[in-house]
């Protein structure tokens, strides 16, 4: 690969990404265009955006951008259609924010005429993947550099010499090695490593930011209503909301009630395990809702092909496949199961848990007049049951016939 | 199908039953046998033997058995190792037990020389294709009387009609109708049907038998480890256990915590929905434990190939195809997949949920050395991540070149 | 079930369904509007016409259409974009045309305002299934007609008499029984029953209709050239034609090299085991070719991703589920794929076999700069490789490193 | 990686190997070990033995065997259990080869205290991943060098000054490039490269090395019986054989008649697309026979169940994950299905072509007194359809009425 001469930066504003900056420059000479975006994260952007003026970065190559509706709209509603969990339990928060910042990352490359972008993943973990297969599958020709992998600045020490060195300004809770590392977006907050690495040992309290401990969530439970129309949430209580409107309220319900900690050991694409900790307060309650919506909207059929794809699907997102042809693939076959999957659903959340209580539809395809225990007016001829499971029983018949053919 | 001579019927001793032993002896003046079985739903096995008795059954033809350690060994916990969940969230309680109650009914057919067996499943459910394709498959030869489907007792008022013309005995609360059905066994009870057929409307507290309501929980979480050796549980905090003593003190831990209540609505195999209320106490925290086990013990292509194969190993226990070939090949990949899934995981128990927040295992694969954040000895080179980024990415480049290509 | 008032009879003009015809006029005292479809079949259709002429059907009751070019263009070539093959081999020629039949029987209802439809699939097969699941999926009150499961007129001497008593005309040839019964259309001819019932026997050379045998077909191979846009082929040897008109020149290429013979034991969705005879030979041809198209045009994701979901694709359409939410999310996947599947591809046609000999597109992935033997100017590097493995091998080191810790 | 001290080499005898095996010595100046497996690749094992020593290797290190009945009965077999097919059409010859030759290097590293083994594959293509993906699940310390991916010999030309440099042999027919690659053993013979770059070119005619040209085959079909036991073949013609036996017999009857030939296009786990020229003669007869017997002793859950999991078991045979957990769960899961695949299978050899015109079996689910077109004496009661059907389309007539229902 030949030396970048402009890169685009996926640039926090942080300590580390301030020496991925410095380094970007020193090291190759390279004019550097920093992207901050607004995911949700919580924090604010304006600092950034100071401070990457004060390394000296032209404003016009400052871009710091609120992406929360594209990202709720086109990548977090999309996902939570299929149901996606990877590995039973995760709901995927960091994985799906990645295509997004790669995506707006290649798009300004382009725009300012960068031929390489930097991101600030490790070499040890999933992030990286997902940025650079991202990145590769939209610009065939990008140079995507990774600093983590390539300096000789792995510890902390080093990295606090780079800095003052180089007079990037230092924090001073950032001197000392962080507990546990962070990642957040309006999905979820992840955090991991560090005193989190024996998986045997309770997680510290003090690692969950996002939700209340159960324990101090409110007594009494709280019942909500969600509204889907083709698959997506539009309303809460009633209150019609935009993507990134809704996910925030059901952040806020799912936070106050202790509801989405997740204590988990993951296998990372690049082969080894991990534990992290995750808080997913309003995407678990919305993927109960929508299960909930599905129950009522979707038949055997459908339903059953959705679940048995999920997981493959849920794998390829995990893996940074999000911009691949197998994921559009599974997409355009989830989004075709979802034309009728609009309703309400009503939920209750009490101290960490969520549970449906009642759904209703005007596109349900429960029919009490099938199913009642009372008279069912002729609707089901229950006689047509034996003839249903003779023909099912055929086969089964003949392989026990067979058997006791062979024992003789 | 010829008149059945002798005919073994599933027989619990409560007013359905004892009207179908009668009917089966006027309708057909065949002989009847009956088995009651004990499989954990917690009631008391010889009132059964007695009103057999009385309803003119030969002592030497009535057939009482506790099978709750073959029920929970060589059912329950088999399915428990697929981590087998329907439609996302239903844990297969009434689906489960039919195949071993089928077993025995064919089993006290060969051993007394009758030619049929009757079941009190009616013609809408699941539980009919359950038994007859259970028994379908041990049997070839063997008649299966279903007498919901045949008679016309179809109201209350005619069954309350028969039973009195033929001296059956009917306690006082049963001659109105039940504001509901129930299932139950040592995995679940399971209610549905009249107060509860309108989906929209909440479940009524009084449905619910087996779990205390979250808000009337203990104040503080209990934390609890369990023992599995080989994919199944062994030990309950260090204490080992049989299989049925294993789930009964799950189901206690489960219960006095409120967890494992589901209310659902689901697609039966018969083509129409249902809703149903579950408890499934010890089986919510096995399936959680179970899962935290194989965390540290299954690696991902085991783990990844396990979960895409879930749902249909689900379906098929569901719709009744436990004794078929495919659930056996099924079942003889997941059982491979755990010879290693061995260790203790601590959960805690709190108000309606259970989470694992800690997991051990000499057989762990999870490696310190590989996934921490402090210097990892050479344990893993973060520079092979480039190349198996980049040769991942090869083809999603070749892709977004073509694109590019046609573009032009 | 009540009375049907009209009803609309998928009707060949043979002995069969002209009987049918009549049997539902006096059974029924309805009135009958018959439908006969040209779907490549090889028949005249006119004769039909003047047959349901004969049996006083009001010439406003006449349905005469030819479907071919539907037929193939929304049927045929959406299920070959698959490569759908029934159990490893079997091309589903019959399956794929009853659900275009169903269709027009049920749009024909609606037009003559009548309440039912008929077919003439026995009571054994999977064309009945295939009929009423269609009609079922497109009018939910349709009802539907299947004479053979009603009627006494199992045996041909009770048929024959009926077809006397009720002035039929009856061909010299039908007063026997055919050896063996025969579908066709402009996909396949399939043969089954009678003279082939005995699966261990070589079916007789007389059997086969539409192919000549392998070893009277011409000494020379025959080389010809596909093209294909967006999954389906437009041109043959360069020449654009319709998609029937494809699939005609394509039976007569490949029937006249004796290509797409099948001897085949099935299981039919009733359960049991049916023993065929197909011969496809313009299908052959075609999957050949499109599998040949796909292997430049699909990268691997894509590629798999449809392999994997195939036989459960092909399995719905046996089924007779093609109206049904799943095959469509299914369809839509597999069309999402299809977006460049664009390209030429050289076959040789020799003797029963076609075999892929070349093929080219605009659209190719294949890079010759990445694959050469030669040098590739950098294209690749193949120390990514180590990389690549070693990060695809780190779990089956911890793997092996458990396995060997535990042997200790 | 530390320097390896005694290196096994998979050494061949020819030029290439021969260049590694002095290069290891010159490069890490350690010892070397030779492993020359016949595998049925058709060549004189002995000459390598006699070059191995020429070297300079002391004979206690070099170890020469004939592994054929090991490669055909437990990786071979195994893998026709499951008709496994790479992408639609390739028998996977060369894939499984590796993990047995890897399997023997790594026990001889064990014999004779080496910490390495060496391969002769490039860095482009499935080999090397194959080689090294099993030696690390085999031996989760063992090294492996690539020579290929490492050395500066890239060119024929440096090759063959390195080979005079240091006194090795040079046929003369090995001084220039060979046309084309090709690999070898008892399953196929595999050509790539070179003259076959171009996928649009047909392949010439002296690429074939194993069938003949299928218009050079006898003009006369030949018949052949192969008998199964557990799904695997132990007879031809009615003579048992042993595996390597058998395949070695119906590779010389493939290869007379021209079956086997493959033109083909494949998806390469490293990311590129390759083409090559296959011989699979002895392979494509047994696939059509597996095929064949499975017919008449499967029933439709087991083998609907093996088709759905193939593309993923052949995958994995395909990226060299044959010693992996998830590969033996599947054969877990295959060998449970073959209990009983035993019978016979009759084929019709011609000119390129193989196909199935008879079976039979003790152990066949074939029923003609089900399927018959005859009086079946009550074996199917044709009335049952009308219930099986009638609630397999329950759900669709719900889907219907919803439709119309929103259509108002």
């Amino acid at each position: 690969m030949s030396a970048p001469k402009k890169v685009v930066l996926a640039y926090s504003g942080g300590l580390d990404t301030s020496i991925i900056l410095k380094w970007l420059q020193t090291e190759y000479g390279c004019e550097v265009v920093t992207f901050t975006a607004d995911l949700g994260q919580g924090e604010e952007l304006e600092p950034a955006r100071k401070k990457a003026e004060l390394l000296g970065i032209d404003p016009a190559s400052i871009f710091v951008e609120d992406v929360r509706e594209e990202f709720v709209r086109d990548f977090v509603f999309p996902m939570f259609r299929a149901n996606a969990v990877y590995e039973g339990l995760y709901l995927l928060g960091t994985s799906i924010a990645r295509p997004l910042i790669s995506k707006r990352l290649v798009e300004i490359a382009r725009e300012t005429g960068a031929d390489a972008v930097a991101h600030g993943a490790t070499g040890k973990g999933n992030d990286q993947v997902r940025f650079e297969l991202s990145c590769a599958a939209l610009d065939p020709d990008i140079k995507v550099i990774a600093p983590w992998r390539e300096w000789n600045l792995g510890s902390r020490t080093s990295l606090i010499a780079f800095a003052e060195q180089h007079q990037i300004p230092i924090a001073k809770d950032k001197r000392g090695e962080a507990p546990f590392s962070v990642d957040a977006n309006l999905l979820h907050t992840s955090s991991e490593g560090k005193v989190l690495e024996d998986p045997a040992q309770d997680a510290p309290d003090y690692v969950y930011q996002r939700t209340v401990n159960p324990e101090d969530a409110p007594n009494d439970p709280e019942l909500i209503e969600i509204t889907f129309a083709k698959g997506d949430p539009v309303a809460v209580n009633g209150e019609a909301l935009s993507p990134a409107a809704i996910l925030t309220r059901l952040n806020e319900l799912g936070g106050k009630h202790g509801i989405g900690r997740l204590d988990f050991v993951e296998n990372r694409f690049v082969g080894m395990k991990s534990r992290g900790i995750y808080e997913t307060p309003g995407g678990t309650v919305l993927l109960e809702a929508h299960r909930g919506i599905e129950q009522i909207t979707l038949d055997s059929g459908a339903g059953h092909l959705k679940d048995s794809i999920m997981p493959r699907y849920a794998e390829l997102i995990y893996n940074g496949f999000w911009f691949s042809p197998e994921r559009e693939m599974l997409q355009a076959l989830i989004d075709k199961s979802q034309e009728n999957v609009s309703g309400t659903v009503r939920l209750k959340l009490y101290k960490g848990s969520v549970r449906t209580i009642g759904r209703w539809s005007e596109e349900s395809l429960y029919s009490e007049a099938h199913v009642t225990f009372e008279d069912d007016a002729g609707a089901y001829d229950q006689k047509d049951a034996a003839g249903f499971i003779q023909l099912n029983a055929l086969r089964l018949r003949l392989l026990a016939a067979r058997k006791r053919r062979l024992a003789r």
